[in-house]
């Protein structure tokens, strides 16, 4: 039987309620016999800066390095407003990124049936919708050099961010989303702003190469950055993998996941590169962020953290057959009605977020 | 009685079309006898190119240079795509906004009443709604050194932008947001990535001392501008005045102008700083772009530019009742069913370009 090793960081807010309720699901995949799972568990975020003084500590690091995979909860909230920039707490999350070299972050913006009606877009746009978007992860404005704040004197400060992509960054993870699309609709939307940034003009260049040479079967799209903005509200259906850069990418995937009406509802997966054995390292975690009005009162919805769990199972652990159940059960509590407070809807059955665990393990 | 000297850019696509309209009603700005405007035109863009070899000749700069205020209709098109990066259409606008430091771009995502339906969002969301998205215009990563493209060797490119940031040019943007605010709703949110970019974090400095500094009496909210694209969608009506960069800037107002439905409707002023007299450099221009596709056609919806001449008459002319005359007769010929293709419901009255500019002008 396969095992494998899970490290679990549940981070900061909201991060541990909704991770507790992976934990039950590790336990009932071990219960089935399909594979053993082992689960470490460690801090990340504004909780390690507190233990430890910053944001990721270098034994959580090695565990992750050696880890099989790794879910995370989520990181930041208020209490850590004051600390210094390079140990907030989304220098854990951003550290694990960078040194994972997880430059593919898989954001599916879909929408649950049962949640149509949610979305502040009319129904007949978003109903059906599945969209994915494919954000580069460890370049651009994220980790480009130099990145300060110089003091000029008479008060004043000049502060540098700087974008910086090479072709190689490009080509890989543009090969990504080609190839995810070959087993979707078959269309590639890349965006970037070539009318104003040279990586733009850059990413245009290379990405149209990559497809001129290796997928000259998938339909391939150039789009600005700010007119994908725009169409995604318009029309979000005539997408369907979307390629972009780090900052864009934060960017139009929030924007479309809430689109969807499916926020608290959206798994999302950072791949690294495979090795000769055709492993990857891999970070599974929800769109949402740490919410912390909402922490320590089990009202949390679980889903997106539970759905990033089923990622992990299909992508890491190749257990495809468990995550389709997991999906399944997903989708068969809300047809029953459950709800928690984020989605609820009139005439459905509220409930907390160890309820909406209890009703998933049930339904499994 | 006040003369004033206004230049007129109509640009590519669709600019020439939509600006004939504007000349119309220049001409009946001179009938009124409440003041006298003197127009030229000249080219920018992708014609300028044809024409000069440039996307604006230096003797179109000097004229926008000594104009009262520049109207532009819109640059760009496929035909220009493999033109030199430094030539391209858009280096014309971006040569004005820099040149002409028209640092403060006003965008207005309002909703007509008549067009409410026509929004993918839910009526009841965008009934009424009314944004002001003041965007930094000439800083950020549209104009910071170096931005580049290095050849590595062996296929390899290396691309760079750099966004840069000094407080005065904050403080500057600050300024034009709070005092907005102050005539409007009385609450600006300002619009960051402080938790990854130190432009981010320079920027929610220096907006919170310009706030406790001079306008301790506005709401200030700060906000995350990946959740700002989500709050966009979830719930626009919270929003009244957003101040953010050139970049975030860009791709926050195409998403808030098309959650409004009226994108082919909607203005924007670019303003410069007060001289001694108190006039600013100013250049007028609609929210869409040159629209190729359609060009040539007069199929052409012209309420964003005239709507943006408007805006001319009254922050450059201070000619606010005239300009609210020529809102109340878009108003009007709204009401009265007439809508250009783009914005055409059911049971409406399908007009052309030219059509349009003689019901309005008949409205007057
Ligand atoms: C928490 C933050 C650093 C992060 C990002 O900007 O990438 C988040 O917004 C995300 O999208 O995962
Ligand atoms: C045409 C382009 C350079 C421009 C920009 O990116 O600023 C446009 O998108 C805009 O928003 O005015």
């Amino acid at each position: 039987m396969a095992s494998f090793e899970l490290l679990l960081l549940p981070g900061d807010g909201i991060g541990p309620e909704v991770m507790a309720q992976v934990e039950r699901l590790v336990q009932w995949v071990n219960e089935t016999g399909e594979a053993e799972l082992e689960t470490t568990s460690d801090l990340v975020g504004g909780c390690a800066y507190d233990e430890h003084g910053e944001a990721i500590s270098e034994e959580a690091m090695k565990q992750a390095v050696s880890a099989d995979a790794v879910m995370l909860g989520a990181v930041g909230g208020p209490k850590w407003d004051d600390v210094p920039y390079d140990k907030r707490p989304e220098a854990g999350l951003l550290r694990l990124r960078k040194d994972l070299e997880l430059f593919a972050n898989l954001r599916p913006a879909i929408c649950y049936p049962a949640l149509a009606d949610a979305s502040s877009l009319k129904r007949e746009l978003v109903d059906g919708l599945d969209i994915m978007i494919v954000r580069e992860l460890t370049g651009g404005v994220y980790f480009g050099e130099p990145k300060e704040i110089t003091d000029l004197g008479d008060g004043q400060k000049r502060a540098v961010d700087t974008q910086v992509y090479e072709t190689y960054e490009i080509e890989r993870i543009a090969r990504v989303a080609f190839e995810l699309a070959q087993k979707r609709g078959n269309l590639v939307h890349s965006a970037e702003k070539r009318n104003v940034m040279k990586t733009g003009v850059l990413w245009n260049e290379v990405v149209t190469r990559v497809h001129k040479d290796e997928f000259s079967d998938v339909q391939l799209q150039h789009i600005l950055a700010d007119n994908c903005a725009m169409q995604l509200i318009r029309y979000p259906k005539q997408f369907d993998v979307i390629v972009t850069d780090n900052l864009f990418g934060d960017v139009l995937s929030d924007e479309a996941s809430m689109a969807t009406g499916s926020l608290g509802m959206l798994p999302s997966a950072s791949l690294g590169a495979e090795d000769e054995n055709g492993r990857r390292k891999a970070l599974y975690e929800p769109v949402h962020g740490s919410a912390p009005d909402i922490a320590g009162r089990d009202i949390a919805n679980p889903i997106a953290t539970i759905a990033s769990f089923a990622m992990c199972l299909r992508y890491s652990f190749d257990l495809g057959g468990l995550a389709d159940r997991i999906e399944g059960a997903i989708a068969k509590v809300l047809d029953q009605g459950y709800r928690t407070a984020d989605i609820m809807q009139d005439g459905k059955h509220e409930v907390g977020t160890t309820q909406m665990g209890d009703a998933i393990l049930s339904a499994l």
